[in-house]
């Protein structure tokens, strides 16, 4: 065995990613452990939810990325507990590894504010899996209409509800808006899928939140131009198969989309030390644990705060940095120089409303509509990961935008759950939503 | 309502999406009823198994296919049953669907010559899901071979079985072959992926038996510089968690595919006459059900022969010849005039091993190697349905010819049956295998 410092990575998201590629080909052994086999590019995932892209375009294989790193071994595992005394980490099969360094970026989900028994009804958006199960419910919603239609010759009302005016809910809203304005009203034939209302309920008096007010009206309208109804100040309270509750008022709805709420990975709380009600862990200034120099916490795991007193967002810039940031101390340890504390550099931040819509916050200048839009276009395009996933993302973006179509249309799963979906999505039998693993597991059955 | 005659079509493949084609805008109102929203083109499916292409570069939803056929109406649903009588079908929901003339197109899947037991060890390859559930064991076998090698030091010999030598089996056995040889090999550090081996068994003297001996001896012997193994004369009798049993001789293994049986849609029986061993049902000459003139079997539910008394072999260009021969009869009976007898037209055949490898027999000559390998190539881009999928498929082959990549390399599943399937797939642990849905659905959640 080599005498190399061996540091232990646990996540291969943005975070993770970018500590490996800061150590590639250095003075260390790195093993970067993820459930997944592949790296997916998360603000990508709206687009595979609604069917512009497909999960193979926005992913790649975590080891085809680091396969020039000769000194990083990418294995495919979960990491269940660690034993921060002697310094290792378990697995799920209950097989050990030691580390000298070990930096923990096992990211977030979307969390139901205790309501976890909510998820069956109303699924958010983290992984491929998620997507691809939003995609089915949204494209299911538009087959099983047009199916009542064409069986009764009634149209009824088709209702897309989005919780969250955060950047994922804005983005949902706009694409589910746009699919049944564009891309689906020619194919459907029993149905005028624009008739489909799509409702953005946002708890604060605007979406976009974390913009400046000016771009925070201009996206509400542009939300709108595209056919969203965007409902403020509105919470949540319940979520039953086939409808939400709002203040006190129960609203049908043939598909709940969850794009609020986050929950840090549970891993944090297993660190023994202090976590903020998200679960972040606070760490220290240089993003270590609090007693533990060589374990790092990092990504939307971390709880730390800015120069200003603002937290670090949990976006996936502030991930990269971390990453990078915490390879750079890693070094430094190394060579016997003192570390740096983090500091979060914002490049500014744009969100993406539909085709032709978007507000950007850019080095001081802000900009919206069309501008905006391509300027968003561009940057996500280069950032994605891997050379042929950007020609054939671009491919893709030229024929939607061409063509106004949506390529990526499949609904996938068991021929025999269609009758149960149908039963789910109308809400019309009574469904038991315990929230164990098994029902997840059927839930995730009908997804592909 | 219209007083159109109605016509009812059961299953989007290349026979019923074929027959749709050919009555679209005609004087009739079509309905063509599907368990999918999307029609696959099945030769390429292996390619998804395989990891070159992505589940939606193969797959085009059927109303988008059809959405300039005013006439035409597709419909999510599973057909359950006739009532021949009264001419109706009905759905899985109970509802009922009238025809004046209706034309069964539902497929076949693999038959497991009364196992079905093993389907859980040797999945078969019919749908998308199939094809995502190969790609997932596949690529999960050398992730688990890495980890295992990279926690304990030792390379363990991984084996890849393929049961059948028709064109599914020598697809399968040669792009595994070439993955392990040349996409994996670099990205792979703990483990020599090109130690893999491939086997292929099958039943016969020969492997693609219906090409003429010389074809299929350079077959084998192109399968053979692919590094796969090829055991002919082999049957393979029983199947378990981790093995085979050809003849009397367990053999280990990682994967097991299943390439071979084929059982006609489950529908056939229920038209009340008389089918063969496979479940196809006996037609006329004009493809019609006996004694129902107005209902038609085509595609690989048919069963019928060719003027030089052979069957008519279940393939593609054949169920798409019954497809447009049936909707001309349509026609023909509503114009008063006499039909036409089927007659199968065979356009050659061919079939492909791997990269630049293939052999083909088309207008009477016979092509090996790298000019069938191309032929092969342009055929498939050309009937590749919709336009978008033409391109993007040709980038991803063009990249994968240049760089020897694999692009769809994604495992996708629940993360908590991760330990399941390491259990699973190297039989570690005994598994039970009832033959019940949730079975199915249990092992189905672990595909994406």
């Amino acid at each position: 065995m080599s005498e190399r410092p061996k540091v232990v990575i646990i996540g291969g998201g943005f975070g993770g990613l970018w500590a490996a590629n800061a150590l590639a080909n250095k003075p260390v052994d790195v093993t970067l452990i993820d459930r997944k086999n592949h790296h997916v590019f998360q603000p990508l995932l709206y687009q595979v939810a609604t069917a512009v892209l497909s999960p193979g375009e926005i992913a790649q294989p975590l080891r085809r990325i680091l396969h020039n790193a000769k000194n990083v071994e990418v294995i495919l595992g979960e990491v269940v507990g660690f034993d921060t005394t002697n310094e290792k980490v378990r697995l799920e099969d209950g097989s050990e590894l030691g580390f000298d360094y070990l930096i923990v970026a096992a990211g977030a989900r979307h969390s139901y504010f205790g309501n976890d028994v909510w998820e069956t009804s109303a699924p958010g958006l983290k992984t491929l899996e998620d997507a691809v199960e939003m995609r089915r419910r949204i494209l299911l919603a538009f087959e099983l209409a047009e199916r009542d239609a064409y069986l009764t010759g009634k149209q009824r009302q088709l209702n897309f509800v989005v919780v969250g005016g955060g950047p994922t809910g804005v983005e949902l809203a706009g694409a589910i808006a746009d699919i049944a304005r564009q891309a689906l009203a020619k194919d459907f034939k029993a149905i005028d899928t624009r008739k489909a209302r799509v409702i953005l309920f946002e708890g604060s008096d605007r979406v976009l939140g974390t913009f400046t007010p000016d771009l925070t009206d201009s996206a509400k309208k542009q939300l709108e131009d595209l056919g969203v109804e965007v409902r403020l100040n509105s919470f949540v309270s319940d979520i039953a198969p086939g409808k939400v509750k709002v203040s006190d008022e129960w609203i049908d709805c043939d598909v709940v989309l969850w794009a609020t709420g986050v929950a840090a990975s549970p891993l944090g709380k297993q660190l023994g030390v202090e976590t903020d009600k998200a679960g972040r862990v606070f760490v220290e200034t240089d993003l270590s644990l609090p007693g533990h120099k060589n374990i790092f916490i990092i990504g939307d795991m971390a709880s730390i705060k800015r120069e200003n007193g603002e937290p670090v967002p949990g976006v996936s810039p502030a991930a990269m940095q971390m990453g990078r940031a915490t390879a750079k101390n890693v070094l430094a340890d190394l060579k016997g120089k003192a570390r740096t504390d983090f500091r979060y550099v914002d490049k500014g931040s744009m969100a993406t409303i539909g085709r032709s819509k978007a507000i950007a916050h850019l080095f001081g200048m802000k900009f919206k509509g069309f501008i905006a839009w391509t300027m968003w276009l561009w940057l996500h395009v280069f950032f994605l990961i891997g050379f042929r996933n950007r020609i054939v993302v671009m491919v893709e973006w030229f024929w939607a935008y061409l063509t106004r179509e949506r390529s990526a249309r499949l609904i996938t799963g068991d021929a025999e759950d269609l009758h149960d979906a149908l039963a789910f999505i109308e809400g019309k039998e009574a469904v038991e939503f315990p929230n164990d693993r098994s029902t997840k597991r059927k839930a995730k059955a009908r997804s592909l």
